[in-house]
């Protein structure tokens, strides 16, 4: 044994930021009020969360769901199941009944951990539920009673806790948190994490080449804790010793701004839409927001408009950083920074911009692949599509307690997104492939058109979106929500496109509605958008 | 198995930098010219090179040893070496003659890699060397002839090769180099890195609070590689696929600047000493060099003083980050900031750099404790001092082919340092426990001491050691360096010590010396000082 094989355990990071930032603060902006505490108080209380679990007969491996807003209790589980050896599985708390029943029974989730206002989720499953022992429930004496039995109130049980727990040495590949992936077909799909790939997850991340983050950041965590572990910043900067702000319940893109104004944020994370959400509001009222803390954002789950990157450079010298990742890659794979290699330096601004568009560079660890239909592999010339594959030490290597998949091949996974890759091993990827619109033969990237829309004034926000057409096979539609007062027509958007799309690749209708239907992680939800297609309930003209 | 167990190998981030960076540069300074590679280059050459050793008999595990400067070669032989599977030891080409045989022998390297200007070295020990089966030497046409028979030419024995080496799958904990550390008494120890250390260190490393490495960066890489494997920028370097800069031979303070301006160097690393004599240079031709690229300097391997930490900041504009590191732990510990923690974000200048004079943080992944003689924990209070002991992934367990050593205990490495850790996990250690003064009972700091002298005008360097005295067993004794043209007394360096410390901490002698030895790795060679001391080899008057 030449050098320590001291095991990658998430507790060793998550007591080092305890460690050198016992004073800095973990901030919950709860619908009334703003809950404080330090990272002290969080090592703590996770101990005794965790103690309380082992009383309640949690043992190493057994899964623990939460059901949880992003709050202080949520991070104290974080910290303290997978420290204890037990595996965190976050529900997603949008799922429908019978896929949140799907997920809590797979998984075998022994306990629940559940913020009292959710505990209406729970009513239509509470017969059904087979492997749940207990459900402990977070509430404050300001709450109103929720009137469900049999639960075990989260302070109580932890009240007379000892303040430490000696965190056992475990294996770093045993597992520490469960996330399901809906696909859009079949039962959601869990990816399981290990010691191993959060802990190494956690170290490229924070890297300057991904999103740089450090002790001195302010991090406002919008992304849900549920959704593959708040995209796993709750680890890397508890890893740092980073302030952080959570926000229980829905978050409004005003609460954002105001957030980001009175606790000095420095960097978020989310999706587009959100992104848009907040520029908007800024534009609605310019000047309200002093924003000068706020650096960096790391824009991701799907494509930011190469429009939107800009204006939050322009407007408020924020560097949206792009990033492209997957549930089954804890999540992040690729970041694209306008200034990514050193050649960037001399470039204009607007060049510089043109390479955040492409979707990214993989990050320390991970190795990305275009291969073709039969498997061989592609030229890394920028132009030739393929089906991209990617390998390494946090990428999942099976779905849980799932057999048989098409995802794992060769020690690859096979993500389902046609990309490109450039000769400096540029990811670019236009759309994931069930999001390409297949023409007469010829691709067309929903994508590529819908940013395009997105950067015309008096968008708000914009899908396109595939019509079964009987001649062309598919037809691009778009779907327009118009900015308050703004006036464009149909053919505005049209003519708009034909400045850069090929005729054939023009949107065959464009439909302005007051609102498009995201999915449970923010992102647009294009099942939803072409299912209304289908059924009228965009009233759809016929199509030509 | 939830997630890939893709082993951490330095190929894998080698070939990441490889792909990203295919046409950024390594750049030699050779004493006569500029010698420009790509790392396109560098990989294909590494791989040659991997294919020639395998010609030669070179199998996974073997030792090559390296005695080379810091170019291009001996990097493709960091890159190519390991990637095979085979162990790359670096060679002190400052070792005495006996202790570089007992280093060849102990590491039984079949292949020596050698830089035909140092093959004056191996002469006395030609006929000694056992385990070496071939000399491999490189040159190029313009150097003279060396006139060393029976070697291969490292040129010739390339050209031929394939350009792709087809790395093999290792384990992580495999071998992959190894450098020996010279200790105050017996035989250099052996230390040998494995994939999975270097990887994490390398990952660690570039942490924006470590050192904050990036692919814009550009590297100018004055640490001696064989000096724990250039402290470990030629693979973080080569990970991010930032810019680097080698010097062979000697390098001059002049040349450095040189260097900077003209190749626009971001970053540097180096000890004291080095940036002791690059101030020097720029206060004798004030405006001669531009250099506005320049942001970081790593400066470690004993402690900077702080005079020299903020003169850097105020005439340049550098953050110099103060590093503590060993051979034993691949090497980098633990760094000082300017700005380490958010609250140090309002503080003033003055505080700030109050941090930075503590020796620093432990970066992710590592482990500090301080114990009492018996081992036990003592309090992190920023006033306890006890034995400093280190853990981590990265760290040493045992020396190699070294049975039994003190070193090694409990899961912990024993430093030999004695260290106070605050309330923060700040380690400030005052001395090696070696370079602590004993006098009367009582410990004195010999760098604190010496760090306060080089706060004065016109002192160029300073060394403070330990005298043996009959009464109170030791007392310190300052040695100093004048500037040129400064005429200050050694009163006016008691006087000056007077302010700050306690009568019997003052030195009881000042001596004025015209220079001071400097050990294999251009630290202040105290165990040299205080010989020539006892020697009288300073004509040291008698003491009082």
């Amino acid at each position: 044994m030449h050098t320590m094989r001291t095991p990658l355990l998430v507790a060793r990071l998550l007591e080092r930021g305890a460690r050198l930032a016992p004073q800095e603060e973990i901030v919950t902006a709860f619908p009334s009020r703003l809950h404080r505490q330090t990272y002290a108080d969080t090592r703590r209380r996770a101990s005794q969360l965790a103690h309380a679990l082992a009383g309640l007969g949690v043992r190493t491996g057994d899964r623990v769901g939460t059901l949880m807003w992003n709050n202080h209790r949520h991070q104290e589980a974080f910290y303290g199941v997978p420290s204890m050896g037990a595996v965190l599985h976050t529900l997603n708390l949008r799922l429908p009944p019978r896929e949140l029943e799907y997920t809590i029974q797979h998984a075998e989730d022994r306990i629940l951990l559940v913020d009292s206002d959710l505990l209406p989720l729970l009513v239509p499953l509470k017969d059904k539920l087979k492997t749940v022992e207990h459900i402990v429930v977070a509430a404050d004496p300001a709450d109103a009673p929720h009137g469900f039995p049999g639960t075990i109130d989260w302070e109580d049980r932890i009240a007379d806790q000892p303040p430490r727990f000696d965190w056992p040495e475990l294996d770093e590949y045993a597992p520490m948190g469960l996330c399901y992936t809906s696909g859009t077909t079949g039962n959601p799909k869990g990816v399981m994490y290990t010691h191993r790939s959060t802990y190494l997850h956690s170290m490229a991340q924070a890297l300057t080449d991904a999103v740089g983050l450090s002790s001195t950041d302010t991090v406002l965590q919008v992304v849900p804790l549920f959704h593959v572990l708040g995209w796993g910043y709750p680890y890397t900067a508890s890893m740092l010793g980073s302030k952080q702000i959570l926000a229980h319940g829905h978050i409004e893109a005003e609460m954002m701004l105001d957030l980001i104004e009175r606790e000095k944020v420095t960097f978020s994370a989310g999706v587009p839409t959100v992104w848009q959400s907040v520029r908007a509001a800024i534009e609605a009222q310019p000047g309200r927001w002093n924003l000068s803390s706020f650096k960096r954002i790391n824009c991701g789950a799907s494509a930011p408009a190469p429009s939107l990157i800009r204006w939050y450079w322009d407007h408020l010298g924020v560097e949206m950083i792009q990033t492209w990742g997957m549930t089954e890659i804890n999540p992040l794979g690729v970041t694209s920074r306008r200034i990514a290699k050193r050649k960037h330096l001399t470039l204009s601004l607007d060049d510089q911009f043109a390479n955040v568009a492409k979707t990214g560079l993989p990050i320390p660890g991970l190795e990305l692949e275009i291969v073709d239909d039969a498997g061989t592999p592609l030229p890394h010339d920028g132009k030739t599509p393929g089906n991209l594959l990617i390998r390494g030490p946090w990428v999942c290597a099976e779905y849980y307690r799932l057999a048989e998949s098409d995802s794992f091949k060769d020690g690859w996974l096979r993500t389902g997104d046609i990309a490109r890759i450039d000769s400096e091993e540029y990811l670019i990827i236009s759309d994931r492939s069930k999001d390409l619109i297949k023409s007469g033969g010829e691709w067309i990237s929903s994508i590529d058109v819908e940013n395009h829309i997105l950067g015309m004034k008096g968008v708000a926000y914009a899908a396109v979106v595939a019509q079964p057409h009987p001649k062309w096979e598919e037809r691009p539609v778009a779907l327009v929500v118009r900015t308050p007062g703004a006036t464009l027509t149909a053919d505005d958007v049209v003519r708009h496109c034909a400045a850069r799309f090929a005729k054939w690749q023009l949107p065959d209708e464009v439909l302005f509605v007051p609102e498009l239907p995201l999915n449970s992680t923010g992102k647009l939800d294009k099942k939803t958008i072409r299912a209304n297609l289908a059924s009228s309930g965009y009233q759809l003209p016929t199509l030509r």
